[in-house]
């Protein structure tokens, strides 16, 4: 890629519109590291709150989005975004926009056609923190959209948390966040059935988690061969435990849970899906395969 | 604990029944370690296989039960091993039967008490790996039921995995077994459902699958949290993200997965669970309050 020369941004001015918990913790992140940051929030207070850090508060959207070069957007949803940014539509040419509000890849790819339609560069990103987390080593956000907003003002993104960049399209950094989310959720649905099972014999939660927690990090290990199979289409490719095999052994694991007095609602639809697909002739394949039993479209 | 003196078993003989892909590899495993193993299967071949690597092959359970003090059995299911042992149920008196067949607790329960009216010492196992692993680092068998069997035998039962032992109730070995299984399941679910969105947008899931692993494996961390607050049942005690924001934000989740095509189907039973943990006046809580609707018995 061609190097580009940028101005030093290092100490830019920036501007947070959105004050809820996750922008508030942004705007303390920039004035801890020295940036001029004006913010806005549609209840002033929330702004006012932040002035004796060194804050600046715009009494309007306007006032905020010209004060700044960057404008950190953190609103409720992208109906938010949309109805803060459109009144002061003309205004955003030349800015760059950093969206860090969560939504969906479409979402953010129509957001990106309608800022570039003013004028603006947009970069939309996924944070992968709660607000206690901004600015701590365990944060990143992940960014796609304009490469130039990201390598800019990149000082003041980092700022923020690490930061990861994904690419041009502004729908690869909530497609990815989501996809992340996902998979975490399907995590602790499976956390809470085991806890539900141990508490069922009244053993400690606390005495349990440390197994638990070493064995879903070792069975993590898993995910990198799922993704071969899943890219190759080979889903029979290195496999140990055959799905025919797995969806009889997954049928009992949930009958035992019925037998200890715990739910299998949250583990219920994969013993179905195993069971499509190993009647679907791919019972020798690997778990993996069931990811084609997902798609809803060709 | 008293400490007992024990015979030096570093070298005792045992009968292994049933040589199904994971009998065989545990037959194998106490045969690279020296042990003088005596093997039976009910289709004959599986057992003569094993003959040139220096089996002794049983042609009955009877004989292969009076060759060794301890019987480790792998059978298909619980049925088979009851169908196995009860017709030489005279001939265990005295035998350390360990049984590393899946099953469920109250199977387990309910063999143990079988066992001790023949007079046999019970040991259950749950096998934590699949048979290519057994003999490696990788895998582990939790113990529960007679001491004095884990004891006695230890040095057989580590030369086929790390050994672990959870206490008397032999139901403690599936129920621990299940609840790790179940976790891992859940966490599958997760990691399909993650790749169906990846590969919706045609990146490779090997590109993502990195960023996975690790998200994974940070965010299993949570799972010593979830555990005090299920212990003590304070599911309020150092929330972050609290249950009514993450039902809100689920939604949103499983309504961009169908944006991009791909079934909600795995992660959808959550959403119900959490609405309902709101609606009952817990939103302020954490997401570990579920475990209390997953309990069917009060």
């Amino acid at each position: 890629m061609e190097q580009r020369e940028h101005p030093d941004m290092s100490n830019t001015p920036v501007t947070v519109l959105g004050l809820g918990d996750m922008g508030t913790a942004l705007a303390r992140a920039l004035l801890k590291a020295g940036f001029r940051t004006t913010v806005w929030n549609r209840t002033a207070a929330k702004a006012e709150a932040l002035v004796p850090e060194g804050a600046l508060h715009a009494a309007t959207v306007a006032e905020a989005v010209e004060a700044s070069p960057l404008v950190v957007v953190c609103l409720l949803d992208y109906d938010s975004v949309h109805g803060t940014l459109a009144p002061v539509a003309a205004s955003l040419a030349g800015k760059a926009v950093a969206n860090l509000t969560s939504g969906t890849p479409r979402q953010a790819r129509e957001m990106a056609a309608w800022a570039a339609d003013q004028g603006a560069d947009y970069l939309d990103g996924g944070i992968m923190a709660v607000p206690p987390m901004i600015a701590t080593p365990a944060a990143f956000v992940l960014y796609s959209g304009s490469r130039e907003v990201f390598d800019t003002h990149r000082a003041a993104l980092d700022a923020l948390a690490r930061s990861e960049y994904l690419g041009e399209d502004a729908a690869l950094a909530p497609l990815h966040d989501i996809a992340l989310l996902s998979g975490m959720y399907g995590m602790f649905a499976g956390i809470l059935h085991a806890y539900a099972l141990i508490r069922s014999e009244d053993i400690k939660a606390a005495d349990f988690a440390p197994m638990l927690g070493g064995w879903l990090n070792a069975m993590a290990g898993a995910a990198a061969g799922f993704a071969e199979q899943i890219d190759s289409g080979d889903y029979a490719q290195g496999v140990v435990s055959n799905l025919a095999m797995q969806a009889a052994a997954y049928d009992h694991l949930l009958e035992a849970a019925e037998e200890q007095g715990v739910s299998p609602e949250l583990l219920a639809p994969l013993g179905p899906l195993m069971a499509r697909r190993v009647a679907d002739g791919h019972g020798h394949e690997d778990l993996s395969g069931l990811v084609e039993l997902l798609r809803t479209r060709p």
